[in-house]
């Protein structure tokens, strides 16, 4: 059946992309060697380094996500060398298997529905008295649970350890829409993608390098090409790349951190606390569980919600997209039919968030989930009781 | 402040254009006297056929709705000739005036919060013995107030009388949103733009014409160039126009049309209904009452409401946009600052209908209208019991 | 057959709009009565008084070109006076048409294949004792044979005859690419559209208006309204229309007067004289004659060429378009079939001109045309040699 | 200064990208783990099969050609393995320089201004008795000179030496513009990207991969995570993909593909030779040499020029692009100011080439370079004198 009306991209990723930036995308292709391009380079890598919250260098790949975590990895190791890894959800997990395949020595410490406890990094880097752990692995917010890990209490746990391990951090469901600060949490690798807070499609990974980490990607000797900073950051200096970049790419970048200058990082991380709020409002109200235990690890980007005993994940989402042509996310790895996710992240607003939780209400009633009515009213409640 | 994610657009009109549309009219001007052209031009006269239910010829002005009254006054009509009007609202009124500025020899009837009352009609006619009454000018859904007039009850006051009056008809708000039936419902002049029900942008002014306008056309002596019927359907025969016109809302247009066909006119017909029940049902949960006093006339493209004694509905508007970035539409003419006015039509869905409606329910709470909680939840109570 | 790349749309209009005005264009439609709208219309009016060189009012109606004219005639005569009209082409034969089916008295002077002789002017306002003469009609680049009228000595012509009647002047193919200034030349009305030297689609009419202009509106009794000055002037003071805009066509419109403005008009008209320039050595060259016999009229925004005996114009357009994938303008009127046209105006440069005279080149050989081959090698060393 | 009108974007690549395609990539973002997602990938992964002319699976990365380079090595072959490259231009020689920076064993065969010898290929295959070499690495089209390698005698060289390297080739400047057929030639990995004949801006990497290679590459153990086969086609065969893919280009690339169809690969091929010829009658017209030095190796998507002695290249592209808004591809490596490249593939026509030429021409002339005039003159009797 044709569907009238907006869909509601309510994945945690790829988000909204507003169509200014769909428009600003659809510039014709220019000479990525001319000067036109030069400044247009220079102009996102300098708007970057603020959204990272950096003086340093940024890298902008070619690439999904995904390719942003290799290339973190293949930049600071040397082939074998051990990292400490967290599984707390499926996109950690991966990371971890990546971590593995390329031949790292990956330990895994395993965390339901939380973030990163600080506790298990300063013991294990504490009890790592040879410094063998190069690297500590860290998913700032877990996409598959929606989990906020305290990305600073870290830093103070590797601190009180005394251990030099770099710190890389997965910030691809965080960046421009929960706070993280790359220089002063002193992280060493923040990377990220497209498609997420930066309200742009998927085909850019992100980093913001530490002086530290550009040290040890220079004496490494792990064989890569593609990934490498150091040519990177050579011809990124004249406003150029060792290879194409995604041009048309770049031009929706630029026009996506005017529109974060516009409204301000710091009312970007405030929206999206009290969408998240008034979401969480909203699932306590419907008498659904939130999936992360924790309530200083709310994530402010996504809510993953336990779907009630009985009923299925994914039965549910597709009545939503069927009858009211919205995307929701599905509940990943061990969370498949168990859980659903709602992303209220990006380009977004209180009505888009109204109109969202309308659907999952309407959908949960319409699916004969058991669950009070009065969701959405909690929203509102929240919503329009709130000074902005 | 800036604004992040979509602008809920919900006033009746120029509703939200969908991007595919707004993406089509972004196509490059071609030559209008060429083959590619004449293609696109017939497909577009064709598929408007099928929207205004007619066999007969179809027009299409360069032209805003309001050149679209004119000129259906101006084919039809010689200088000075009698035409019976009915105010029910702001546009009907609007139009009558156009009327008299043109010279013609108006006859109002005025009624409040309702559509034209077909016994008026009949009583008017039949009193015209010598036929002085060459047209009866009938607004279709008076956008000011949220009124559907019964326009086949229209066609039977006049046979009754048996009055050779033309029955020209405003479908500026109703066409492709609400049923009508130029042909069966016997319409002389079926008038229309482009900015409500057809999801484009305002600039196409549209007719739909009978036989017996046509010939009143040919023998009618208004001077008149630009708005004249004739050089336009020779022209269209060929696939061109007698003067250059506007492209890319053509363009706009097919694409329109083509989703119109995807759908279905019956479904979105019936789409606009189960909508605006939804709309009205939250309307008296809230407490507050509809402008329009029938029910059978209520709009299915718009909502006109009271604003409780006391509180300025402009102000509420204002509080809606600064704070949830919805556009709502104002009380106009008398009912300035006293009602406003939900567009409900268009590219429109169930979970833009439930942001719209929280925005209402939020909005009335921020401005401190005394109403009960419960808008959004009536409004998902008929979306999600009823079968699609 | 499918045709690969860019179309060359060199027909002298519309013409080939720039893609960013076309990406403007496809911005979401917004609330015409809300404040973002109104600062819109006031960028816009602004800029198109710089356009027309004049302080007074400028006015925007949703129509093509030809209603621009109807509405020039409407607000400043009354029904039956009697304007002076010059028939030097197909349009300025339309438009005395025009002036005639409305029911004014016109008055026909024709001239073949130049502009509007100041001396018949002169003479026929002198003869005019009693200023029977209301209005004089000016074409000011007549688009069918490419001569422009120098505007400046009509109104010279008009003081000598010490009458008057009111200049309207047509500047719809030569506003924003051949000089004109409202104000000081002493023009009355003069009136365009959006689709050529503003490099948009179709479907805005406009005029500036003198004072004169504006008194004689308020004194005159024409029945009118969509074209009305009077209303639209009020509400433009505000930001606003007295009918819904044609909003879109209004994104493009700031776009372009913003490019126009990057550019700089006297840069602007620079560039049409030296690419029209250009054009008329290409066409000399192939041993072709210019439509237009004066040279001191050459139209720089399009030339008209005549096809050389027992050749037909419109056999040897068909081959440019079906070989060069390039639509050039056909003989109008009486031009039919045995002249053609090349439009080199509004979003255009030096290697788009060398193509499009490649096309005619290509295209004479191909259709068995006899001329001197050396037409773009013309146009290139014009070109190449001057400085800009 | 602003310039007026269209840039010509004639480096080889990014090329053009039709306005069309640009459109379909300002299509929102939607969910990658949707159906309507799923029909999208398998319509893309089917037409690329039909454009690399192979019925084995096609691979597409969110990454530069670059990364196709990459992804081919690590794919099939083991740490340390032997390759054997040929260094023909800059690309083949920085193809070869990743190879050796991944840390295989290199051997590099240098050969100025032509392809690589099918004759060198044998003679090193049959001298590699044992078999070390385990793969041969040819770039088909070497878009820094114009040079294309005869691919199928390669093949036949490497059959005759009765040698089971792999035959891996680089057509990212050559797919969609040459033929090039992967499956009847006995290619094993053939790799490419978006930004040239494709005509999509730069994002997508490309794969065409034999049977033989994915056996390689199961059996392979160089340590691989974003550019592995295996995940990636095990997921394509639901429509789906391992990590987010760039949606937004695989819009575009949708819309590619659906012109390329409509034209026909063999007329497209048809059509790039034709306006390669031109251009190379262009060329020796004005008196210049082509760098390529084989006939039978010219390329149909560039022809790199040298540049007379005693001029730099670079300050001729300057003046082109000041004066006449053409960007031209820069001489790269060893020719660095001594050559230029026009690019003349992609979405480009006749009049297109014409004024790419025009802007050569007048570029020399107004750069003071010694040429005779008539390359222009030469194109066009090329492209009028020779039947569709």
């Amino acid at each position: 059946m044709a569907h009238s009306g907006r869909h509601f991209l309510q994945i945690p990723g790829p988000t909204n992309v507003p169509d200014r930036v769909l428009r600003a995308m659809a510039s014709p292709t220019i000479d990525h060697r001319g000067s036109t391009f030069a400044a247009l380079a220079r102009e996102v890598l300098d708007g970057l380094k603020t959204v990272f919250a950096t003086r340093g260098p940024v890298v902008i790949f070619p690439s999904s996500g995904t390719g942003a975590w290799e290339a973190a990895l293949v930049n600071t190791l040397a082939p074998g060398e051990k990292v400490l890894a967290f599984e707390i959800g499926e996109f950690s997990r991966l990371w971890a298997e990546m971590a593995g395949r390329l031949g790292f020595d990956v330990e895994v410490i395993a965390r339901d529905w939380t973030g990163v406890d600080p506790a298990d990094v300063e013991e294990k880097l504490t009890a790592d008295r040879d410094h063998r752990i190069r690297a500590v692995l860290v998913v700032h917010n877990e996409t598959s649970t929606g989990a906020t890990t305290r990305v600073p209490e870290i830093r103070r746990a590797i601190d009180r350890a005394r251990h030099p391990a770099l710190l890389i951090v997965d910030a691809v469901s965080s960046l421009a829409s929960i706070e993280l600060k790359h220089d002063e949490w002193g992280i060493d690798v923040t990377l990220s993608g497209s498609q997420k807070g930066l309200m742009l499609p998927p085909g850019l990974g992100l980093h913001a390098v530490s002086e530290k980490a550009l040290a040890k990607a220079k004496a490494n000797g792990f064989p890569r090409s593609y990934w490498s900073w150091e040519p990177m950051l050579t011809a990124n200096t004249a406003g150029f790349f060792p290879y194409t970049p995604a041009t048309n790419l770049l031009y929706g970048l630029r026009e996506a951190l005017q529109m974060l200058a516009d409204e301000g990082l710091p009312n970007v991380f405030a929206r999206h606390r009290r969408l998240a709020e008034a979401t969480r409002a909203a699932v306590r109200a419907l008498g659904l569980e939130i999936v992360c235990r924790r309530e200083d690890e709310y994530s402010n980007v996504l809510t993953g919600v336990w779907m009630p005993a009985g009923h299925d994940a994914d039965a549910f989402r597709k009545v939503v997209l069927d009858r009211f042509n919205m995307s929701l996310g599905s509940g990943l790895g061990k969370l498949k039919g168990k859980a659903f996710r709602i992303g209220h992240l990006g380009d977004f607003n209180e009505l888009m968030l109204v109109g969202t939780l309308g659907g999952v209400e309407m959908g949960l009633s319409l699916s004969g989930v058991p669950c009070s009515p009065g969701g959405v009213r909690a929203a509102m409640d929240h919503l329009s009781n709130r000074a902005i």
